[in-house]
């Protein structure tokens, strides 16, 4: 695609460097800043320069944070002896707007992924461990909220033989079949793993 | 939704604003930027901004130009007699892209709608009729390529009407069944006009 403008193309390159975005999509975006006004623009650059400068990770959980310790972690109204290990943010969010869960959370940052190159080094399970371990510990139950991948298993292993000395219970999500799926085009192995872990009919 | 920090919110409901970006999409974007290097957000954030404060209009044409006057403007490699009229640069690019038109471009900048309160005035229309009507205009043809709607047959009229009396045909472009498509499933005005505007077969 040729371009009336160098400004036009390098700012259609950017934006088309952001994930699902094409070069027609980013185009479309582009053209429409340039016919909004000015500060449009200029209010969503800033919104994205002050995020991407200022962000910052919980020193407790690691979850994203605009303070040193979240506000989930410092809140009184949170269960503090129920903490929920998750790959990341985008999980915590997932799991805040179920409304089901009033505990603490741990962001890992990823899942082990040996073809990727992510060791346990390169996750916050260390510092999981030490919140576990930490004698002042109040912390009684790790639910471990990870993907039902190989990844996510083998990261639920790895942190259960970790952790699993001191005296805290270690529990997983329920696997099952969804709400709302349909019994019939269920996988085998989903379906399966729903009876094996079939609960009391209440 | 519920952001676990002010500053995920306030860039959410920025790109959030971006046409055919919901929150969730939005989400998706601003957690991809915090993963990357801080560099790479800086280069969006920047491009848009120059994008943004320095983009101008081509005093002859009206397309989105670096310069006063725009590169196709000032190319000597241009068709100075012809002059295709369209809606947005756009339009430009996808004329364009087609490489079947080498003359300069008119950017009318919309098309008349008095629904949405746009009358000629609005639009590029009389910096048209004095490139038509300027002594030493070099302008033979004036094609009109603007939508198939019936604002842009209005705009059409009206330019048609503010031109004729100067030495220089007015043409449009074909309307007829698309290259690819089906004959069975062209609408009826399209495959009447098609008919009426029949070529010789070459």
């Amino acid at each position: 695609m040729e371009f009336p403008s160098k400004l036009i193309e390098e700012a259609v390159n950017q934006v088309s460097k952001l994930p699902g975005i094409g070069k027609k999509t980013a185009l479309r975006l582009v053209l429409h800043l340039i016919r909004e006004r000015p500060e449009n623009t200029f209010a969503l650059t800033d919104a994205l320069n002050k995020l991407r400068s200022q962000i910052r990770y919980c020193k407790s959980c690691h979850n994203i944070s605009d303070s040193e310790v979240c506000s989930i972690c410092t809140s009184h109204l949170r269960e503090r002896s129920i903490v929920c290990v998750v790959e990341d943010s985008r999980d915590v969010m997932a799991i805040e707007n179920t409304a089901q869960y009033r505990g603490l959370y741990h962001v890992l940052g990823g899942v082990i992924s040996p073809i990727n190159g992510i060791g346990p080094s390169e996750l916050n399970i260390e510092s999981l461990v030490g919140r576990v371990a930490n004698n002042g510990s109040e912390i009684r139950e790790v639910i471990l909220a990870l993907s039902p991948t190989m990844e996510g298993d083998t990261t639920a292993f790895y942190i259960n033989k970790r952790i699993r000395d001191y005296s805290v219970k270690v529990s997983t999500i329920a696997r099952g079949v969804p709400v709302g799926g349909d019994l019939e085009f269920t996988d085998e192995v989903t379906l399966g793993r729903s009876i094996l872990g079939r609960t009391q009919f209440t």
